[in-house]
């Protein structure tokens, strides 16, 4: 069965390994909107980001006209500890749908992280080692984010510290023992180290804290603390930069066979892994060399781009961050409590909006109790336990591959596999004992977020 | 750094993966003791194994003459998924330590199972699809093996049934989860299921089980149950052939690039692992073609090489299944309940014993803090989270190449990483805040174990 040319898992050498990272907006003709200043209302400049994000980071994020940027020479070095990550082709997947359809996965879960986040955590931290910083903060939720810049910082011995959601901090003890691990400092959100966070904790005693309330925490420490700053895990457009290494290297690893994919699918929450794994493609689509379906899969639960707006918000529920144009549910809006894997971004990347809006890509939502049988089905034939986020292009992947069995097309499909499930064992458990459900927001729900969207000039 | 003309990870290309397990026995001069059938005290034959086990197992277990056995064209398929796995150098770690030995490890963490437990697991599972069973029984402890047999029999459709130690059950329900996934059953033990379950649950009501009975529910439900076997993950002699895969790829690997180890180093248990890392090498040594130092790493705290004795025992504190010759602590003996890794067999492959005894490896035991202690600076350092048996691998390697640092020699360490820890959070949380000791058992202890030990004419 399997094609004799072709080895089961492509491992590309390291001398094939990326030296560049790509920068999609280089090629898009109608750019990003740029990120705006909350007081002002005007584009952020690089002194003001600066504040906030290291000078080489500030670059990155504003630069939307140069196409490569090089990859420093030791954040390659440890690439290296893991990557180039497999480009696998799911035979066994494929046997047991009966489907004519070839389908290939690129796997990111081979770190200790679980996830591709290292691939911008490792980079961030560098550039922050190379300003002379002391340290980062972050928050985090599930924990995937914080997981990986604490392994980033400790192989650079950069201080970490990390605000992770009370609820997450007592509900996942598992990755917090995994940061402190890695040497990271973990502290439940709200806490009484920040101001903001004093302020939270006497208003809403008891409180179980939001990604919101972590972000102005980790935030406010970043700007009050000599030699910090704060870094961020996906939306950003310096993320999905460091991300292209994903799609960089499946691209090469499919060019070396000579496979082109059909259809390209990942995952979409802030946008950092979908957005690293079709950049080379939608770069040669952006420039009339080539054509891809390419399929944005995002929860039912929490729909950015299949039912939100294409407007300018606030990136953080606090409000402290400055204003993104994407597509977005309003800074307000909570996925319902019953949603169990990642993706609960309210927004989405600038960049990928644009493109989105620019009919570039396609978006679809998917219901989670099929999500996790996708997941299920998929770990008992590639023997892969997946990550509740990437099992949403698992989903779709095996819908296409379906459809090709109806039409007998043999289709290509590539997918972006962005980590494996060991801590989200809590919610494979729900999923095994019926006690998940499929709850989709109203419009009357989506309505509150909505109304938080602030109304300015730019959003008539 | 780096070594130009060698990888950072070594990956063997699918054509260079090996196609026969390699039976360290056929080049032992002096061979491991057969089994004993505890009721007559001859050695168990074909027939008396075959009720128990599969029959082509039966025949790989009884035979120490044959030195390759092909393996199936099918388990070569499976092994695919996962393998070969990489060979790295811990060039971090060895810049750390600065240290001018070069390491070595083989990685055996890269699949879901999380450890090597799945290269016999899938093996097991052929055999017994080809026989046309149904499906197989197990016992299952911190539920790595039961993990890895449950990702087996989803793979050929088996039927998996699952034994689990009862505060195991209850207490690692993430292990469960991932085994239910795959499609396994998994029952707390001692259960109502079986004839002795239903005894001991009289006998010990509000008993939270032990491996010795749920190896006895395990092996009652396949010997009673038509079309099913019992499997097992460590100790007997079709595993280490199984597990050979791992030095043999190991071997290939160093092969290809010159390499010659000075120090192999594994942790021991039963000996799946440590057996089949060292395999290749031993043979090469047996045959008198090379030298090498061979170092078995266990538990202060289960020390049976270091501090057992040289006896026929049970491999079971359940005392149903056969006699083997091994070192031993006596199947009585339990660990203290501190004791956090694995590696808490009472006894070792008879295999392993027989080798330690005439000399050809040594052994070390090490202290479960001093465990955890390399094996946060090896994440720190590598990146990956080791699984508390492999750090006692890592902390022996440490200790070896801190020696060449006194030395100034430039000794090559090879030792196997057999797995990963995430499912290991709470010995690592116990760690971090100081919730750990080091408890080792006095002679006094050790004497309850030993006097459990059989008196027979073959222990005089």
């Amino acid at each position: 069965m399997q094609d004799k040319n072709i080895p089961y898992k492509i491992y590309l050498d390291e001398n094939e390994a990326p030296r560049s990272w790509y920068n999609v907006r280089a090629d898009m003709k109608n750019k990003p909107a740029p990120l705006l200043n909350p007081g002002t209302l005007k584009p952020m400049t690089a002194e003001e980001l600066g504040a906030v994000f290291c000078g080489e980071l500030v670059k990155q994020e504003l630069d939307d006209t140069t196409a490569y940027f090089e990859i420093p020479e030791k954040i390659r070095e440890f690439y290296k500890m893991y990557r180039p990550s497999p480009l696998v082709r799911a035979y066994c997947l494929e046997k047991r749908l009966d489907t004519p359809a070839k389908i290939y996965y690129k796997f990111e879960g081979n770190n200790t992280s679980g996830s591709h986040k290292l691939n911008s955590a490792i980079a961030q931290a560098y550039y922050a080692k190379e300003q002379g910083l002391k340290g980062v903060t972050t928050e985090t939720g599930a924990g995937q984010w914080g997981t990986a810049l604490s392994m980033a910082c400790s192989y650079f011995d950069l201080d970490c510290r990390v605000y992770m959601v009370k609820v997450s901090y007592e509900q996942k003890p598992f990755r917090r023992e995994v940061m402190r691990t890695y040497g990271a400092s973990v502290t439940p959100s709200p806490s009484d180290l920040t101001e903001v966070g004093r302020k939270i904790l006497k208003l809403h005693p008891g409180t179980t804290g939001s990604l919101g309330c972590a972000i102005s925490e980790a935030v406010e420490t970043a700007t009050k603390t000599e030699g910090y700053r704060y870094v961020l895990g996906s939306v950003l457009a310096q993320v999905l930069l460091h991300q292209s290494v994903i799609g960089l290297e499946t691209k090469t690893a499919m060019d070396k066979y000579g496979i082109k994919p059909d259809i390209i699918i990942g995952c979409a929450g802030g946008g950092s892994n979908l957005g690293g794994l079709i950049s080379p493609f939608m770069g040669e689509k952006l420039r009339g060399e080539a054509d891809y379906r390419i399929i944005a899969v995002e929860p039912a639960s929490c729909p950015s781009f299949t039912r939100g707006r294409y407007k300018y918000d606030f990136c953080d529920t606090g409000m402290v961050c400055p204003l993104a144009k994407m597509y977005t549910l309003g800074s307000g809006f909570i996925p319902a409590p019953n949603h169990a894997g990642g993706l609960r971004y309210h927004g989405m990347s600038s960049i990928l909006s644009q493109l989105y809006d620019d009919g570039y890509m396609e978006a679809i939502s998917v219901k989670q109790t099929d999500v996790f049988k996708a997941a299920e089905q998929f770990a008992r034939a590639e023997g892969i336990l997946p990550a509740p986020e990437s099992s949403h292009a698992i989903k779709a992947a095996i819908d296409e591959a379906l459809k090709c069995k109806e039409t007998g097309e043999e289709k290509t499909i590539l997918f972006g596999l962005t980590g494996t499930g060991y801590f989200d064992m809590v919610a494979y458990e729900k999923f095994h004992d019926n006690l998940m459900d499929d709850y989709i927001p109203t419009d009357e729900d989506l309505k509150v977020g909505f109304d938080g969207i602030p109304d300015i000039p730019m959003n008539k």
